[in-house]
């Protein structure tokens, strides 16, 4: 990641790192307080640039957005839920 | 944050993000293959800082490591639980 998330962005973070389940723009917009989807938008793009590099990734999937493991860490995943079954 | 994480932050980032309850360090060891538990004290201390400016922060409670909400931001999980009453 390079320079220090904005305030939109961190706010954006939180949110969806806290969420059950994937957002559109327009949820995270009423959750935020009215926040325009535009900027919205740019901070979504800000975070899954920052997160690009990192063991969890954000994406976009139908419209929707969230956290999920980076693609070449998901043996990390599968490994656990051996563990769990044990 | 600044840089780019090495693969063992990637791993344990990844872990913790999908992990069901906070790890010890031992816990962390074993998920991750054995690991030496000075470079992962080493890996979490780095993700930690590169996390400290972020909406989502990585902390240690007790021997157990966690990603939570960052504390200024608590008032966006309040308000999702106000939401999830109604």
């Amino acid at each position: 990641m390079s320079g220090a998330p904005g305030t939109l962005e961190r706010a954006v973070e939180a949110t969806l790192f806290a969420s059950d389940e994937p957002m559109t723009i327009a949820a995270l917009a009423v959750h935020l307080g009215g926040v325009e989807p535009a900027d919205l938008r740019d901070a979504l793009t800000a975070l899954a640039t920052q997160y690009a590099a990192r063991g969890v990734h954000l994406v976009e999937r139908g419209g929707r957005w969230h956290f999920e493991t980076a693609p070449d860490l998901a043996h990390l995943l599968r490994r656990e839920k051996e563990q769990v079954r044990r």
